[in-house]
């Protein structure tokens, strides 16, 4: 769809999926939902449960005016609505306890947000944050994201986490896997399309020509093949196919110093060849502001960067800003038409 | 030796060997010698050309002072000496190019140095920046100032680079190896010395009572040995031994957010697995104000972590103030009597 900003009815349709409801998840969601910010970017169909998300808006100190509609017929209301699951009640959880029944509720209100997206009745996905205890209790072999939404759509394509802050993407080839593995799993074909993926993903969020800087392996990104060689083999060859298929990218650089380059402006991601290659950098920038974005769907997935922080729960401190910033991202990104474009990566 | 400040003659003797001529690091000598704020902790035995020291003093537009002495009597003068290798001559070398004449006098500047200090006629050696590419075509086989130093001394203990920024220390398990290695270089061990060797080093500059968090290896720590072993079998147990050996010390933590920890305050070291692990943060965090201090020798040799800056060269516009940061870490670890306790380590 395209986004005309002055017309109210144009304004995507994203899903807000209720996380963990033993931290600040549903305090969050209750802040979205009264949101300015948010109500003349995005219309809002709340996945989750009325006395949860009332509780959210206790806590957050903010009153709710939502109609409950039917996850079959979602209508076409200007205002926030939601899609009441009836799962949870307040008296069963206790906050900053993962338990079965937190976990069970997060998984059944993500599965139903992500089906609505499927089914074309949202352009987006967001969702407050889950506790990955809770999401293990509730669904067993959970490990992130990516893979819960590979499994529950049935996709054979990647499904792959970016990392968002301010003006720099983090991409990264391998993730939830031991170090010791990650060199076994870099291929040349494997980068080129996370390459592909990234550049993608960028355009769709509105950035007209990416420009995306690699990382290395190695320390000093293998020093000229001093200190491991698959810079040479494998990630250097990757780039070039890269750059050749009409894509503005280099590397591979030293991980130490691509952070600081992308940092200096001028380029708009970074793809990292493992998790805290990145998530290091990523995390001592901003940990409370980013966003992370699920790519590689028919629709944006986005959510904060930051976890439940149980620590926190029920007081009506935590901040809605990286929270904002997921639903404005999926805004961006549902409003480009994709067309059938991720077939090709 | 005992550091009593308000007298001059206990300031510390710190060798300054002059680093690769190509880049900055003649410049920065020149005004390291002619600092005030360095003059008032330390007396200066530069090792290295005369001719080339000139040349750096002109581009930092310092007039310098400065006697030459023999190596063998570097006597006792309060102001800064020179030991005149008579090593290199300007016309033999162009600014920004990595050449064997350039890395044969770094090298030969850098032995004489330590030479000084292992016979105890200086109390601690630091180097302005050296070139890698230099370094190799005069010491083949040269991989790190680590590796060097030992080779040079013939030690058999572990010499070890430490980063210090601010007040945070970084130290590593393991440094300039391929990351498919880091796992399989990993031991109870050998995490046990490298916390000890730590704490050491940090009590040595001044630290009373250091306080030490520990790196896991996999993403999220293993995410209780989801992603990986190595902090359940391995770096767990080492760090509950350093405990119960009496260092204060903690983890493994996820290495995306234990510098995050640190530095909120009350923490003097992140002990990380891999070089990468401490270099991205440490970079990212001021690349510029960095000083690289190799720990475990029976003196400290500091230097600043920022490179030849080839790019600068000769321009007066080099910022010496990493490398004043460098003597001036050298200065206070020098005031410490070592009297023999490295040998337990």
């Amino acid at each position: 769809m395209i986004s005309t900003p002055d017309t109210i009815s144009h304004r995507p349709l994203i899903a807000l999926a209720m996380g963990d409801p033993a931290g600040i998840s549903s305090e969050i969601a209750a802040r979205i939902v009264t949101s300015s910010r948010i109500a003349s970017a995005a219309r809002l169909v709340v996945v989750g449960d009325r006395r949860i998300l009332e509780q959210g808006a206790r806590s957050a100190g903010v009153t709710l005016h939502i109609d409950t509609v039917s996850g079959n017929d979602i209508g076409h209301a200007d205002l926030p609505v939601l899609v009441d699951l009836e799962n949870l009640a307040p008296q069963d959880i206790s906050f900053a306890e993962a338990t079965l029944v937190g976990g069970r509720f997060a998984v059944e209100s993500f599965k139903a947000a992500l089906t609505l997206a499927e089914r074309g009745q949202v352009d987006g996905v967001c969702y407050t944050p889950f506790n990955k205890k809770a999401m293990r209790l509730a669904h067993p072999g959970y490990d992130d994201e990516s893979r819960f939404i590979a499994e529950h759509l049935n996709l054979t394509q990647r499904v792959r986490e970016f990392n968002v802050l301010d003006t720099v993407w983090n991409a990264r080839v391998t993730s939830h896997i031991p170090l010791k593995d990650v060199a076994a799993n870099l291929s040349i074909q494997g980068i080129r399309d996370e390459i592909a993926l990234t550049v993608l993903c960028l355009k769709r969020s509105g950035i007209d020509a990416p420009r995306v800087l690699v990382a290395g392996l190695n320390p000093h990104a293998g020093d000229g093949g001093s200190f491991g060689t698959e810079e040479i083999d494998i990630i250097g060859p990757a780039v070039a196919a890269a750059a050749q298929d009409g894509f503005d990218v280099s590397g591979p650089y030293p991980a130490d110093t691509v952070f600081v380059s992308a940092l200096k402006g001028g380029f708009h991601a970074v793809l990292t060849m493992y998790h805290d290659q990145g998530q290091i950098a990523m995390k001592l920038l901003g940990f409370e502001r980013g966003v992370t974005m699920l790519g590689g769907l028919a629709f944006p997935v986005c959510t904060p960067a930051h976890g439940t922080a149980y620590d926190i729960a029920g007081k009506g401190i935590a901040n809605p800003l990286a929270s904002e910033e997921a639903v404005l991202l999926a805004v961006r990104m549902a409003a480009v038409d994709y067309n059938g474009v991720v077939e090709s990566v």
